[in-house]
């Protein structure tokens, strides 16, 4: 059927359809299939594999977007013609539009780029086990219309957990489900934010939440960060000159600055919020991926007396992005207000994933989970911070942040990110440009890069160190010899 | 363990947690279980029944939410002394409040009101079986993040279907899955609406549309529906008068007023949208349902050559509601904003899902489900109209919509909508007063009651309709007695 045979594992943590695709793809790249070849037909391949025809189908459609292969109609696939089209690549879209998620990758790329986990890490098994249950359980009711603030269950399941692991008490009724973290920002602005109302972020921030916050049409402003948290003279100095609904922040590992903020920062930005009648709205995807608890610092919600603080959970980095499922901890004064907007929104989160989480919550899968996952991240974080430490002799300088999925790396000033960034691309190594986490037009964050270690494997990170060493070597070089003869 | 030998089957349509629940409320009501009784340990009782401890516990969860146990810290179940809670009812809320979703019902009612399919039509084995072939094929992929727009496959998917099951040619680029047609409406609303915008609504409309817009800070003006679609005088006179960016509709049996739109009226709503420079936002949950297909009436999308119709899809009424997805088709020129949009809201909907309903329609499951539900529904419709039919001696008058899950009833000028659904409810039958769906303060929809059929069986149809003509009859009989002795 093809030049060279086909073997497709059931074991392997790929999943089958990307095993042919991948194969299929080195034969185009190494001649053995040729322009205009035709793919063997749907059903004859499956039936030689002995595979569902979805496999072949899905592998053809993979192939089909990466443009290597093309359908005619009534004829099946053919190998293309022209040279594969590349996929679009981080410095060919516009900064202010491109997010993490929208990175696409081509073979052999070594993505610092992305802070999403590698899928072959995620607990598919024993998801799969109590999706079943679930299923077994609850039949037709899985997939009924479910509570607009969340299955109840999973909102005891979730207050149980935040009190076990962090030490928080929320009640189950102040529990809000959300789709991920990002429509919790979405209906908080519904709920607290009108066109021409201020806001005050972080800067370098989350650029996917400032598009929420923009779309009320808001003023925003941004305070600058130090290594403790928020600069509190800017911060008061904003308070008094304008009147901000809402303070929007990552408490720990910030995105992308990688700092945690002091108890005591904590506890006069909580006053600040009662003072000025504002909400700080915390969104903390990270406080689980630390890799010293020794040095494990509150939150703003477990401060929080006044009832001042909307606490954002996401699950994506810890479980399984694509579950869509995180919680807002809500102040009781809002919790009506943000059910409906949340009715309105989308009626409610997938009855199925919320029941499947709870269950998993339950049986107690989810601590073993989250200790594995520490224990993975952190092997890889040790890597790049040993790897980046080596790198101080070109003048490069980060905070060492102890926890979470990446640095925040300053370069030496007579590197420009955005050169070195396109100098990375060049070598098929992505990296975050600083700018992409401006929250304004300044230019404070154009000497920085962000590298992440979510999506690679442990021979990725040394491989791109080392690419990074020869980037940076090749900035240095030309300045010795422009130096040298001058000397 | 229990006075009642409890009897759990697997093969029964009920999940076997309700199961169980039903047979210790049973055992409640008639008194063979009595206040202060602990309920068995749920790993005792899991043993002795055979079945998972999560079955037992949410059995005992049911209980506790229809307050009839509770939980004693560190002693387990009792039954509860106080006589049963009764659940929030439909006219205990502020009318503008409720939707259809938010209806609890009680034991032996029956509920008119929702029009939610019955859990146990749905297509719950089939489904599992693609969940777990795509699990087994994708692994982790099946929850990484996914594209904005939705999963290829999926969007190629319902492509075919909308051109092999309504003639409708949508290329999978122009189709934007959402997480159900309320997120749909509420990023439209993103797109088109900045606050102080004017939108032009159906009187009567489904008030879930009516709060995403109005959480754009928009004006709402209506316009009211003749039997053939919207009144085209007072629309174009809105048109002359403001300058609305949209108009919401449902083409087909609308909700509530069951009506469908004319091919003229259509083609003249799509030239004044041209005319004046709006968009229509078609919204369709129920073409399919169409119980006579020689009446079948096109879209606005398929007339539409301006480019000027944004229709929403939603398959909640034909699969499952609980899955939340469903599709935007959208204009060339929209179609990145409402992937930004979307992206802002809650980056993509749920991988695992849409990599399912995309096997599911491609193995053409879909059609032979739709056709199922079809003839399920045919034959309550016909069942509830045979009824309805008989009532009219009563004063009441409807049209046949002919599809649909609903029938809207105008009761005689004697009988105020509220007063009636308050009979009803005293008779434990739920339906839905008309004012719930007014688009404004006006009075028109006060003579209406909605009546839905999605959600009862066969016999609770024919139960329904025999309490409906009680209490018209006991609405008739005092006016008949004070005419009486006047003669």
């Amino acid at each position: 059927m093809f030049p060279v045979p086909i073997h497709l594992d059931k074991n392997n943590a790929n999943p089958m359809y990307m095993q042919l695709a991948n194969q299929i793809t080195q034969m185009i790249h190494q001649k053995q299939l040729v322009a205009n070849t035709p793919l063997p037909s749907i059903r004859k391949l499956a039936s030689h594999l002995g595979v569902n025809t979805v496999t072949i189908v899905s592998a053809y459609k993979q192939l089909e977007t990466n443009g290597l292969v093309q359908a005619k109609k009534g004829s099946g696939y053919f190998i293309i013609e022209k040279a594969p089209k590349t996929s679009t690549h981080v410095l060919d879209i516009p900064m202010k539009q491109m997010t993490q998620q929208q990175i696409h990758l081509r073979a052999n790329e070594i993505n610092f780029a992305s802070a999403t986990p590698d899928p072959s890490i995620f607990p598919i098994t024993a998801f799969k086990n109590y999706l079943n249950i679930v299923l077994d359980r609850d039949q037709g009711y899985a997939f009924g219309y479910h509570e607009s603030n969340g299955y109840e269950p999973l909102r005891e399941s979730l207050s149980h957990y935040m009190k076990r692991h962090h030490m928080i008490n929320i009640a189950p009724e102040y529990i809000q489900i959300v789709s991920g973290a990002q429509q919790g920002i979405d209906i908080i602005g519904k709920v607290l934010l009108n066109a021409g109302d201020t806001i005050i972020v972080e800067n370098p921030t989350y650029t996917g939440a400032l598009a929420a916050f923009k779309s009320r049409g808001v003023l925003i402003k941004e305070v600058s960060l130090e290594q403790d948290g928020l600069n509190l003279e800017e911060l008061e100095h904003l308070l008094q000159t304008h009147h901000p609904k809402l303070l929007y922040l990552m408490s720990k590992f910030q995105n992308p600055s990688t700092i945690s903020y002091s108890e005591e920062k904590l506890r006069r930005i909580i006053k600040l919020a009662e003072q000025y009648d504002f909400y700080i709205v915390e969104d903390d995807s990270m406080a689980e991926i630390c890799y010293d608890s020794s040095i494990a610092k509150p939150n703003f919600i477990s401060l929080d007396t006044y009832h001042r603080v909307v606490y954002i959970k996401s699950f994506s980095k810890l479980m399984m992005p694509g579950l869509r499922i995180g919680f807002i901890a809500v102040p009781p004064q809002l919790s009506t207000l943000i059910m409906n907007a949340k009715h309105h929104t989308d009626i409610s989160s997938s009855g199925l994933i919320q029941r499947t989480v709870d269950l998993y919550l339950r049986e107690g899968d989810w601590d073993q989970h989250i200790e594995q996952m520490k224990a993975i991240y952190k092997r890889k974080y040790t890597l790049m911070l040993n790897g980046l430490n080596s790198l101080k002799k070109y003048g490069i300088s980060f905070l060492e942040p102890n926890g979470g999925l990446h640095f925040w790396i300053k370069l030496p000033s007579y590197i420009q990110s955005k050169d070195f960034c396109k100098a990375c691309q060049r070598q098929s190594l992505l990296i975050m440009p600083g700018s992409i986490f401006n929250a304004s037009q300044d230019t404070s964050t154009e000497q920085y890069i962000r590298l992440s270690f979510a999506a690679c494997s442990e021979e990725q990170i040394v491989q791109g160190i080392s690419i990074l060493e020869q980037i940076l070597d090749s900035f240095n070089l030309p300045k010795k010899m422009t130096i040298l003869p001058l000397i």
